[in-house]
C-alpha cells in the first residue's frame, strides 16, 4: 500500500462512511482556534501571508515566461502579487507530458497523494484564510472556513467519491462459463482505469477554493492532469493550493506539471483559449450562465460540470417563532452581503400576512421585522463588517443602485465599517417588476406579496425551475403547506430548508451530507458530490485472455 | 416491501453481486432448450409468432390514430405487421401525464415492476427469438440469445446498476453538529430521487432488444417515463417488450403510458421530431455516427448516451495454435455476417509473416489460413445459414461490392443458403486504400500488412482512437508485445481479447462482467453498464428541518 495512502487512510474511510449515512462528519475543524490548529497557527498564518504580499509568488519548476497578476483587495490592502505564467500552448504541452506518467499511477498512489495534500492544506488554513479575505473580500471567519476546512471537506468528498467509484467493481476477475458437460470456458480479465486527459478548473471570485476543489480533486483522483484557471481577481488561494499539490508530487517523484496554474489578468484573459483546446477533456466551471453557455458551445467533446446563475427564494407562510425567523433570515441575507450561490434573494409571502407566535403579522410587518433584525444584527460596525465582509465586484454596487428603483425600499443598503461594503437592501416589488426574476447577485432582497401561501410556494418553485436555484427556505406551521412545498421544490430540483431558526442557515451546505446543486434545474449540473460528478471522469478498459495463457 | 420486488429479489441480488466480482453469472439461460424453458416452449414460441404474422399488433390502451408498419423479413417471410401509432405530440402528452405518477413511485416499486417484466420477457424468449429472426435477419440461435436472455441480462444489469446508485447513500438522516459546550444543532434530512422526465430509446435494426434494453430499463428504474422508438424495420421485438411492460404496469395499477411505442415507417420517420421535443430529457441511441452527430446538435439539454460507428481490428503477431486461431477468427468474421458492433473488420499483421506452432507463416499464408477456415466453417449450406444469417440492409450488399475493388480479393463473398445473404469477403489492401479506415458494416474484412508487429498494434490502436472501436483482438506469443498491446488499446479505450481460440469470440460481450463500449473513444459513451450510464438519469433533492419540528 503506498505510504501516503496508508498515512491518510482514516480520512478516506471516514469520508466514505459519512457519505453513505449522510450524518455529520468532518476531519477538518471549522473553528479557527489555536487550541485546535496549534497555539502559533494564527500568528504563523498572518506572518506567512505578510511574507507573500508585495512579492512575486513562486511555484518551483512551473512554466514561466512572465510574472503577472492584478488582484486588488476589496479591503484596500495593497497586494502587489504576481504569478508565473506561460502561453496556453506551453501549459497544454506540459500537462500532456505529465499525463503520460500520472495517468499510469495506480489508484492508491493518486488518492494517497491527494489525501496528503488535503491534510497539508488544512494546516495552512490560516494562511489560506487571509489569502481568501483579500481576494474574495470575505471577513476572516468566513474566509477561514470557506477557503480552508470547508473547501478541504469538499475536496476530500470528491476524492472519496472517486475512490469509491473506481473500486466499485473488481479490477481483476476469473470468468468461468459452464459448457454443459464439457470443460468450462475460463477467461482471466483485468480492467484499467483510463482517465480522459487534461482537466480545466475555472475558479470564481467569491469562493476560489470551495468551488474549485471538488472538480480539481475529482479529476486528479481519476488520473487526469489539471490546469487551474483562477478568476483573475482571486488567484492567491488557488496558487497556494497548486503549490502544495506540486510539493507533494515532487516529494513522491511524480510529475509536478500534473497540476498547473493558468494565471491571467482581467484585460488579457486566457480562459477561452484553454476551453477551446482539443486536449482539454474535462471542464469544471463556476460562474455566470452567460459564460457557461459559451463554454457549452465551445468546449467540443469535453465533459462539462457547472455551477451557474440562480435565484434562491424564501417563502414565508407562518411561523411559531417570529423573532427567531427574522434573526435567522437577517443573518442569511447579511452574510457576505448576499454574494453566496446559496444566498436567498427573494421573499415570497401572502399579501394578507401570516400567523405567528406574536399574533397575526401583515405582509409589511413581516418584511419590516426582517429589516429590523438586519439593523439589529449589523448595529455594531465591527460585527457588521465581520458578517458582511466587502463587495468583491464594483458591478455589484451598480446592481444595488438599479434595484433601489425597482419598488418600495423597505430597508436601504448602507455600509459596513471597512472596505468597499454594502449591507442588505430590501425592496418590496409588485408583479410588474421583472428584476426580481433574475439573479441580482449581491445584498439585494426583493419582497413579493402573493395571493395565497400556496401561490407563494408555487411562484418561488416555478422561478427556481425556470431560472435555476441552489437553495430554498420555507417557513410554515401547516404540515399540508410543508408537504406541498417539499413536492414543489423537489420538482424544481431545489434543496429545501424548513423553519430554520438559531445557528443554522439556508446558505450553509455541509460536505458529506448535503448535495450542493442538485443538477435538476438550470443552476448547474455539478452535484457535490454525487457519483455522476466523478464517474464519467474516467473509463474502464479491459484486457481478457484464456486462463491457460 | 412491494410484492414484485420481493418476488424477484434474488434476480437483483445476484446481479448486484456479479457486477462487483465481474465473475460469470446469469439468471437467463442462453440455451434454447425445452429442458430449461419447458417442453412446449419451442412450439409455443413458434405458434405465438405465427399468430402475430399478418395481423395488426395490438397494445391495449395505447394511443392509436393509425396502424402502420413496413417491416420486411430478410429471410423472405411475408410479415404484414402493423402497430398502433399516434402523432408525436400525443405520445409526449401521454408520457408527461404518466410521469406525474410514475416519477412518484418508490424505488422498490419501480424496480420490482421491471424485474417482473424481465422475468416474463425471459419466458417469451422463443417468441422474441422468432420476432428477432425476421426483423434483424439473424439465424434463430443468435436471435434467441441476443433478443432473449442476453438482452434480458443487459436489462437486468441496468436495473441493478440504477438500484445500486439510487440506494448508495441514505435517503433519511439525522445530522447532528456539535456546538462546543452548547447544544448541538440537529437537523432531520430526507432525500427524494427526482427523475429527469421523458426518455427516448432509439433502437437499431440489428439488435433491437439488446441495444435498447439498457437505456430503457435504466431510465424507467430511475423514475423516468419512456418512449421506445424502434428502427422502422425492427419494430416487433420492441413492440412485444412494450406490451409486456404495459401489462405489468396495468396489473399494478400504474399508468400504462409510462412506456409508449413510437412506431414509424421508413418514408415517414418520427425520430427527429421526438429528439427535438423539449420534454425529452434523456436520449439513448444506437446507430451511425452521422445521425448521432445530428442528435448531439439537436437534443437540447437532454442527456445523451450513444453507441455509434467504429472499426474493430484483429492484430496477428504470432500464435501457438494457428489452426485454433484461424477457426476462431473465421467464426468471428462469419457470425451474423459481420453485422455486430463487436465484429472485427481489419486484420493487421506484419508483412514478414509470423511464427506459429506450424512454423513460420507468411502474411499471405496467415490471411489464406483464415479464408480457408471460413470456407471450412461455411461448407455446409445449412450451417452457413445458421451462422451468417442474412444481410439486413440492402446497402450492405453495395458496400461489399465497393470493397471488392479496394485491393486484392483473398476470399470472395458468397451466399449462405437462405434469404438475402453474404459470406465474408477478405480483401488485402495497401496503405493507399482508405476504405479500411472507415466502418464498412457487414461481412467485409480488410487485411493490412505492416512493417513490424509493433506497428500492427500501433495502427490498429490509433485507428480505434480516431474512428472508434468496441473490440480488439490480438494474437501474440511474446509477452512484451501483449503488454504493449494492452497499453496501446487501453489508451485507445478499447477492450482487448488476447489469443482467443475455441468457443469464445471477440464479438462476445457478457453482461455483469464485460463493460460493453468503454466511452473512451468515438464509438460511443454508453458503457454497459457502469455507474456513469445510470447516475445522471436522476437527481437527489433534499428537504431538511430542525428535529424539534
Amino acid at each position: 500500500m503506498p505510504h501516503l495512502f496508508k498515512r491518510n487512510r482514516a480520512l478516506l474511510d471516514g469520508a466514505l462512511q459519512a457519505m453513505k449515512t449522510r450524518e455529520f462528519w468532518t476531519p477538518f475543524p471549522e473553528v479557527p482556534s489555536g487550541k485546535i490548529y496549534g497555539e502559533t497557527a494564527r500568528a504563523d498564518g498572518e506572518a506567512d501571508f505578510a511574507a507573500l504580499v508585495g512579492k512575486p509568488f513562486s511555484i518551483p519548476d512551473h512554466p514561466e515566461d512572465v510574472h503577472l497578476g492584478k488582484e486588488q483587495s476589496p479591503w484596500g490592502l495593497e497586494l502587489d502579487l504576481s504569478y508565473p505564467a506561460a502561453p496556453v500552448q506551453t501549459l497544454l504541452a506540459a500537462s500532456e507530458a505529465a499525463f503520460a506518467e500520472w495517468s499510469q499511477t495506480n489508484i492508491e498512489t493518486r488518492v494517497g497523494v491527494l489525501l496528503e495534500v488535503l491534510s497539508r492544506l488544512n494546516k495552512k488554513s490560516f494562511l489560506i484564510g487571509h489569502a481568501t479575505v483579500h481576494t474574495t473580500g470575505q471577513a476572516f471567519p468566513m474566509a477561514f472556513q470557506a477557503g480552508g476546512p470547508h473547501a478541504q471537506d469538499r475536496g476530500l468528498e470528491a476524492v472519496a467519491a472517486a475512490y469509491a467509484e473506481m473500486t466499485a467493481s473488481a479490477l481483476d476477475a476469473v470468468w468461468q462459463k459452464p459448457q454443459g458437460r464439457g470443460e468450462p470456458i475460463v477467461l482471466r480479465k483485468h480492467w484499467t482505469v483510463v482517465p480522459r486527459g487534461i482537466s480545466l478548473t475555472i475558479g470564481c471570485n467569491t469562493f476560489p477554493c470551495w468551488n474549485s476543489y471538488p472538480g480539481l480533486f475529482a479529476s486528479l483522483a481519476t488520473g487526469n492532469t489539471a490546469i487551474v484557471k483562477p478568476h483573475p481577481m482571486a488567484i492567491l488561494p488557488l496558487a497556494i493550493t497548486v503549490k502544495v499539490l506540486r510539493e507533494v508530487l515532487a516529494e513522491e517523484g511524480l510529475p509536478v506539471d500534473t497540476v498547473l496554474l493558468a494565471a491571467d489578468e482581467p484585460e488579457t484573459p486566457v480562459t477561452r483559449e484553454i476551453v477551446e483546446a482539443a486536449a482539454v477533456k474535462i471542464v469544471d466551471y463556476t460562474g455566470s450562465s452567460t459564460f457557461g453557455g459559451w463554454i457549452r458551445k465551445n468546449a467540443g467533446d469535453a465533459l462539462l460540470f457547472t455551477e451557474e446563475t440562480g435565484v434562491n427564494s424564501v417563502v414565508i407562510t407562518g411561523t411559531g417563532d417570529f423573532s427567531g425567523m427574522c434573526a435567522n433570515l437577517a443573518f442569511s441575507f447579511a452574510l457576505y452581503s448576499g454574494q453566496m450561490c446559496t444566498s436567498p434573494q427573494n421573499i415570497y409571502a401572502p399579501k394578507a400576512g401570516i400567523d405567528t407566535d406574536e399574533g397575526h403579522k401583515s405582509f409589511d410587518e413581516v418584511i419590516s421585522g426582517i429589516a429590523a433584525a438586519i439593523d439589529h444584527l449589523l448595529a455594531d460596525p465591527e460585527q457588521a463588517s465581520s458578517i458582511c465582509g466587502t463587495i468583491v465586484s464594483p458591478a455589484t454596487m451598480k446592481r444595488i443602485e438599479t434595484a433601489r428603483s425597482a419598488g418600495r425600499i423597505v430597508r436601504d443598503s448602507g455600509t459596513a465599517s471597512a472596505g468597499r461594503s454594502a449591507t442588505p437592501l430590501i425592496v418590496a416589488v409588485g408583479d410588474e417588476d421583472k428584476l426580481h426574476e433574475q439573479e441580482c447577485f449581491g445584498p439585494v432582497v426583493f419582497a413579493i406579496a402573493t395571493g395565497t401561501a400556496a401561490e407563494a410556494i408555487d411562484r418561488a418553485a416555478c422561478l427556481a425551475r425556470d431560472k435555476g436555484a441552489i437553495t430554498a427556505a420555507v417557513y410554515a406551521t401547516d404540515q399540508h403547506l410543508i408537504d406541498g412545498a417539499a413536492a414543489s421544490f423537489a420538482r424544481a430540483g431545489v434543496n429545501l430548508s424548513v423553519n430554520l431558526t438559531g445557528n443554522i442557515y439556508v446558505n450553509q451546505s455541509a460536505a458529506f451530507s448535503d448535495f450542493h446543486v442538485t443538477g435538476a434545474n438550470p443552476a448547474g449540473n455539478a452535484s457535490l458530490t454525487d457519483t455522476a460528478f466523478v464517474a464519467p471522469r474516467f473509463r474502464r478498459v479491459m484486457i481478457r485472455w484464456p486462463i491457460s495463457d
